[in-house]
């Protein structure tokens, strides 16, 4: 068995028509959808690339890695899945974007070198790099690469000082102006880079070369695209596939708009936020987000046909995930950010090619499931031991075989908004600029440090319009939302060193051989089978 | 300036004449009191040895560094006083014991060589070991060490298998039989080692010689003694110095032996409460812990004089302080655990030999301080950088000065009893074994997973015999407890790779360079001072 793990980046799971959305279609994901189990409450561990991505790559929540902001370093020494998978056998590869910060002073600190073989892996978040490109400047970025697609773009013939730059985030006016992808009243334009040279086309021919490159060892491939995140320009024809017309329409309320909460009125006068209220951003940004999601959806159906026609669907799970969603406007909102559906909720689709799967193939899962549940979900796939000490999530294997196992009753996202503006506009502390999502299914909670907390009736009001936070007649549901967060938040995460077998071990034991306590007298030492550690007669 | 940080292992405070004790005279101890600041109110992080001593060594809550039992590894990577100090030049060292487990499964993941410069450090909880001796048989715990003192006692003549358990921890009866240290019924006969030998005489001496051997390098010496923690054993003439006559009466009232608490129901079954419950064991063992007590005074005043001679007590801070208590047959109990005052709170006093601190020579503090305050005690008085994102304590340099800082109001004690019987025989699971102490200098409140809490009034009830958690009428007291439970729970303790400094700039910056978020067009980066990553018109 091997993996196929494609991660989308900022992709909303609405916007995909397996999830039931009728402005778009996205017949290749659906495809995919059939063939395994749909997730419909896939929760990410926080609703922004860095601090989700070490969660999906550790197994483990923010507040324990702690890598809680993009560009925080991962901790060296946080065990990822790729120690564990290696471990057991696995060849576990990244191509495209991992979004890792490398703890280079941690390293320095334990005598690690960052461009050693183990230096490497560490650096990388545990992934061996085929390829590795987080989708930005790479001038600003050095660490995360994109080299290799600067030399690809030459080798088309396309010339520069800064190819990423110049040609798949510049759009071209009609009259030939070269303008800026980072602007969003260009998002329209096409881009300058070929829709057969684009970061969505080359990565699936890179994920094809992998996997056609692969042997005997078992693998697991993260396939790791960058789109639809922003900068938003799609090459054409995806830039003028969809027009305002067919954007659903934008989910927000007046009320929202007024919000009587210091965090929700700061957030909202963030620029993205101010600029995503405007109509005509909506109109101009959303059509070439749908476009991205197409071409992206065009290109899975190649990586599809591909893996159909070489046999790998015998013997690949395939999962198909999103880091986070993208607000487009709902909310008064851009980006992503806070925990509406649109930012926190993400895709989760498996095919797992065993029979054991075949019960649910087609079928959706209600489960409350986080992004965390997928490292123990490998774990199990490749037969490796559980390590439940370290890993927090539970393996999703049982739901894929239609089993109905024990589950939990809540998710949990976390957001730390210390290098935010509107942490400073309200005068919290860097430490005190916390927030913690509680998901039960039907009751959304955030807890808000310093300030009360935010709470939607999803049955109620599934668009999330109706804040009920500051009503007293929702204190009873607060409360009960407040003892999840505690019970959560009092459970050991550090605790790595120690597996539960040796636990056990060491509670029949008592105390280690040669320590004898608490004892009166020889006899209680005989009548317990203990021995002296030195011949004494008593 | 250089630090000599004494530790003592199972020592409770009010076993010495400083802290009102009348039943014995300690005034070697009760002189380094005179001289600088007594705390009244100081609490380990953990009311057993290696847990608390992990805290200790780096300044972060139990649950932080994730050591939450006796023997389980310190997470590779988890950072020690040892590299703070080390970075600002101190020389950090270790005379006596450390309790250290090291996560050599770590470090092989990490390819660190533990007996490499660097791994030899991590191995050591970031100490450089002059001398390793955890006090205990050294063939049962190969990692302790021991073969320091076993060298020792060959050279002056003893012979044996296994010199500790022969000589330190074998009593000789008047007729002449050698007897084991090891139970609780010998503890009376002097052991066989004379008291020039004994394991606190031999760390004293061991202690003055490192001392002499430093030069220009500032220092900290973690002089950390062994005794009184059992066997309880002691040479002639601790042995019989006191009798049960010299006993404080026994603290611990009828009704607490039928406890209605399921905890401490079956806490008061095991052996080592048995056995302590017993008059003829308490009066056994009693004198002889106070033998071993009054013998450390006997040596701290050597080394208090060497100090004096040497004109040390002008360059050097020095910090006395026990890892936790001992119940002493108090509550029904024996050994420490759980978060009685004899257990959890400890003896603690600074001397500082700078005119800052004058002002509060001989004086006591009544100030709620836990372990982990020493860390960044230390820091300031080398002059480091004070690491507020790692750690969590905070520095009691303002109150040695007779400052009167905004202060804690409550502090946190925590105890993993996975590996212990009560858990098992209560059928709670391995990860819910936690108990967490919130005492707020009047309520002392423990939390108790899965059952219900335990509360005492220190203030009507300063011997902790009226267990108040089951009654109805506590519950606001409960609730505020709880409150501040939650409170610290919350706090962020794994945000390690990022410093304030950073969070602040990344603040003021907003996107990285070359990342620009949410603009609408050009007019708006000009207005914003942000320069295109490139040059395009717009």
């Amino acid at each position: 068995m091997n993996v196929l793990w494609i991660m989308v980046d900022q992709l909303r799971w609405d916007y995909l028509s397996c999830y039931g959305a009728d402005h778009i279609k996205t017949p290749n994901i659906d495809w995919l959808a059939e063939q395994g189990v749909r997730f419909n409450k896939a929760y990410v561990q926080s609703p922004i690339c860095g601090p989700s991505r070490m969660s999906y790559y550790t197994g483990r929540y923010v507040r324990s890695h702690g890598s809680t902001m993009n560009s925080a370093p991962l901790r060296v020494g946080e065990p990822t899945l790729g120690e564990h998978l290696r471990e057991a056998g696995v060849k576990y590869s990244l191509v495209g974007k991992s979004h890792m910060t490398a703890d280079i002073a941690g390293m320095k600190r334990l005598g690690i070198d960052p461009d050693g073989e183990i230096g490497r892996l560490i650096r990388e978040c545990g992934f061996e790099v085929v390829l590795r490109d987080d989708g930005e400047n790479p001038t600003a970025h050095p660490g995360r690469r994109g080299e290799d697609y600067e030399a690809y773009l030459r080798s088309h013939g396309m010339t520069g000082d800064n190819l990423w730059e110049e040609w798949a985030n510049t759009g071209v006016t009609p009259s030939g102006e070269l303008v800026s992808g980072w602007m969003l009243e260009n998002a329209r334009y096409p881009a300058r880079v070929p829709k057969e040279h684009s970061e969505t086309a080359w990565l699936t021919t890179r994920g094809i070369e992998y996997i056609e490159a692969q042997g005997d060892q078992p693998w697991l491939c993260h396939l790791s695209y960058i789109k639809p995140h922003w900068p938003y320009l799609a090459p054409s024809p995806y830039n003028d596939m969809y027009g305002p017309e067919d954007l659903p329409p934008v989910n927000r309320s007046p009320v929202e708009k007024v919000a009587d909460h210091p965090l929700l009125q700061e957030w909202l006068k963030m620029r993205v936020c101010q600029n995503f209220s405007r109509d005509d951003i909506r109109d101009t940004v959303g059509p070439t987000y749908m476009g991205l999601i197409k071409e992206l959806d065009d290109q899975l159906g190649r990586l599809f046909s591909f893996l159909q026609e070489s046999g790998r669907m015998k013997d690949t799970m395939i999962v198909f995930c999103s880091d986070h969603g993208d607000n487009v406007g709902d909310h008064w909102m851009g980006e992503k950010d806070l925990f509406y559906d649109c930012s926190a909720r993400v895709p989760l689709l498996i095919y797992d090619p065993r029979p054991s799967a075949d019960p649910t193939r087609g079928s959706a899962s209600d489960a409350l499931v986080e992004a965390i549940d997928l490292a123990p979900t490998f774990l199990e796939v490749f037969g490796a031991a559980p390590r439940p000490h370290i890993l927090e999530g539970r393996s999703l294997g049982p739901i894929l075989r239609g089993e109905v196992p024990e589950w939990r009753e809540f998710c949990v996202s976390e957001y730390d908004y210390a290098a935010r503006a509107p942490r400073r506009e309200n005068h919290i502390d860097q430490v005190d600029a916390r927030l913690v999502m509680i998901f039960d299914g039907r009751w959304k909670y955030v807890h808000v440090e310093q300030m009360r907390p935010l709470l939607y009736d999803l049955q109620a009001d599934p668009n999330e319009l109706n804040e009920l936070g500051g009503d007293p007649a929702f204190a009873g549901q607060i409360a009960r939302m407040q003892a999840m967060h505690f019970e959560w938040c009092r459970r050991h995460h550090n605790r790595l060193t120690r597996d539960a077998a040796t636990v056990e071990a060491a509670t029949d034991r008592g105390a280690p051989p040669g320590v004898l306590i608490g004892y009166a007298n020889k006899e209680e030492v005989d009548r317990d089978g203990r021995i002296f550690p030195v011949h004494v007669t008593r």
